[in-house]
């Protein structure tokens, strides 16, 4: 779709995708006294006396950083903090474009599980959020888990979150089209960020027929081989039998396949074939899938999905995140809890209303008026469970929150007519 | 000159002073493809095979951080880092408004110096650059001489380099006026950041007759009270007679004092009438100095200066930063050297030209047309230096650095042209 050359070209001729611009200009020596020093004192002293007020009168309550260490950008493996950052300044484009958020983009120079998470910590009094991207499991979860408890902003974990939230969004007006429940059989191949965030928000959300492979096998208690606390907690909560299955046999009677493998091509047309009727193949692996869309209908898939623009049902992330993160923002919360991301896959199934078909299970992410209403439900959703979950620091009611993302977003709307016409 | 009240109105409408944009829209897929993925897979490969390359095809080359830790924001005090988030965002606006430079503003949550350390050591892959802000002396020149050795990008230390490089050029155009040369008595006040870099950039700039003053008194080699290993190397520069002095005594035949003391008021009227003839008085200290411009007109000063803009001759280091770090930024700087703060030096002296007199000792910072050429002239300047001194990743000539530093501060003002109508 695009060449190297390209690609290389435009990247260079612009060196770099984002930069920094003021809400105002300084024109007289009283505009430097307003916003520079002296005034800004008063400001200062204002935040001194009660640090909440940074969210009031600064740009914190709008700020986030997209923290990287290098370990797992794109598919690429460990390529290190600079080679990350096209990657990153490019979220951060669609962070401010599709979700009106001031996204700061941070590959840091150290892999290492404690020094990371004391950036995060140090990190925490300028940003009202960060998005840990393309960091290596099982670290990342470990980190996740440590720094909650060190700080009270939320740390979305766009690789585990994002894609549980637009996956269970499409898994759901998938099965309303197969005319299933929430008895199905599902297998989910693949255990690492996607895999385990699938897993766990599919829990939550009532499906309990889960059974999750790994590079070894399914995971169950029983197994020894490759486990820690991550995968016990799966196992806790899949493999109801707690067997040790091969694919093969697990695949008989499955109702949905998700693939989160990073394997290209993992998927047989066989499994599909084996498979119930009115079968459900999500093959999600960027940026080349498990199976490809038309040899999955072909083995006899009722509905495939996978992560490429050039087929139908794209399943993809970038449908997500600046939506959630708006919403976060919005009501200033705390923390990311199941329930919040259950909210807004409902959010992502809905906003396609009464207009989904075999072939359009999910909404589709560069249409502007389709990424502004699925950005704003999002942000709704999720804003509105932060409150009922008390995980918010301002209790918006949800058209106050859809009002305020809207004006956020529109705010940006504005600044591209006016630069990029 | 603003009121409290205007100052937090105008801050809370704009809930902060910057943003972030785009340097490009995403319209089509294609764009998408471009600029995220799976296009962007290429800029990252080629950037792993050579870390330099981000400079290139990223904003890495065109990004800093402002890194403070709320140690000593403004005159306040320890005030933690969130109170230091608005005057941080006020410099990143006039980092860009006057130097074309994306500065990121990040007031961290500790105050520890091995984590400050860490801190900047994994943020350097992100950045070209960095500017430390309000952080306690001598904490951090400990930080800087450490950090200078594990990072090849520019730590530039504004209280301590931005402050010296504005006081040694309007002290150039003051003596000039004066008809004095290098052989001028100087009674220097603060050895905080200030006080040590404006020693340390006269001593190299050929002035010899420095007497350095703390609140425990005159600082010489044989003074065992409150020295550490900054203050020492104050003393090895300074005091040609390694003598205990009081103020009283040393301001008796002295033809410059400079006040970087933190004190307000500390400067007597005696001390200045008791001063050689053209006596040279500048009192830095913010907001308010060691006595006014007109008290120590009024004293007998023949050239005074003070850091506010209501009075003449304000020095101050908004003058010199933007300028500054454009330079470095240019060249792809590794570090700076006093040498390069000499020619930075010598570029603010060089901008008035001409137009050098006893109430235009300095460029002033507001007016655009001055600001546009000091800051192209300390660009020229410091890039120029890096270069000979082998300290420019891109070896770049004088007017190819006027060049360039000139077309990315036009660019801005295009975009507030278009945004600020």
């Amino acid at each position: 779709m695009v060449s190297e050359k390209e690609v290389l070209k435009k990247h260079k001729a612009k060196k770099g995708k984002i930069e920094i611009i003021g809400k105002m200009t300084i024109k007289t020596r009283k505009d430097l006294a307003t916003y520079y020093t002296p005034g800004v004192a008063y400001v200062s002293e204002v935040i001194k006396k009660n640090k909440e007020l940074a969210y009031e009168y600064t740009n914190k309550a709008n700020t986030i950083a997209i923290l990287a260490d290098g370990t797992r950008i794109l598919g690429l493996g460990n390529i290190g903090p600079e080679a990350g950052l096209p990657v990153m300044e490019g979220k951060a484009l669609l962070f401010k474009k599709y979700g009106g958020v001031d996204a700061i983009p941070l590959c840091i120079g150290t892999t290492d599980e404690q020094e990371i998470l004391r950036f995060i910590k140090n990190l925490a009094p300028s940003v009202a959020a960060i998005n840990l991207e393309d960091i290596e499991s099982p670290k990342v979860f470990r980190i996740i888990r440590d720094v909650s408890k060190a700080v009270e902003i939320p740390i979305f974990h766009d690789d585990q979150y994002g894609t549980a939230v637009v996956t269970l969004g499409a898994l759901k007006n998938a099965l309303k089209i197969a005319g299933k429940g929430k008895n199905v059989k599902i297998l989910i191949f693949g255990a690492g960020s996607a895999g385990y965030g699938i897993t766990k928000l599919l829990f939550v959300s009532g499906f309990k027929k889960l059974y999750v492979f790994d590079s070894v096998g399914v995971i169950s208690r029983n197994r020894k081989r490759d486990m820690n606390e991550f995968k016990d907690e799966i196992a806790k909560i899949t493999n109801p039998e707690q067997k040790e299955y091969t694919v093969e046999e697990a695949v008989k009677n499955a109702d949905v396949l998700i693939g989160v493998s990073g394997v290209k091509g993992y998927f047989k047309k066989e499994w599909i074939s084996s498979m119930n009727k009115r079968s459900i193949v999500f093959a999600l692996t960027n940026p080349e899938p498990e199976i490809s869309y038309n040899d999955a209908i072909t083995a006899g898939a009722f509905i495939a999905a996978t992560g490429k623009s050039d087929s139908p049902n794209q399943v993809n992330n970038i449908m997500a995140f600046p939506g959630i993160m708006r919403g976060l923002l919005e009501v200033r919360a705390k923390h990311i809890e199941m329930k919040m991301l259950e909210a807004a896959a409902d959010a992502v199934a809905a906003t396609l209303e009464g207009k989904i078909s075999k072939t359009n299970i999910i909404p589709s992410a560069v249409d502007e008026r389709i990424s502004l209403k699925l950005a704003l439900n999002l942000a709704v959703a999720i804003g509105t469970s932060a409150v009922r979950g008390d995980n918010a620091r301002i209790k918006l009611t949800p058209s106050e929150i859809r009002k305020n993302a809207e004006q956020k977003i529109k705010h940006y709307h504005h600044i591209e007519d006016s630069l990029f016409r």
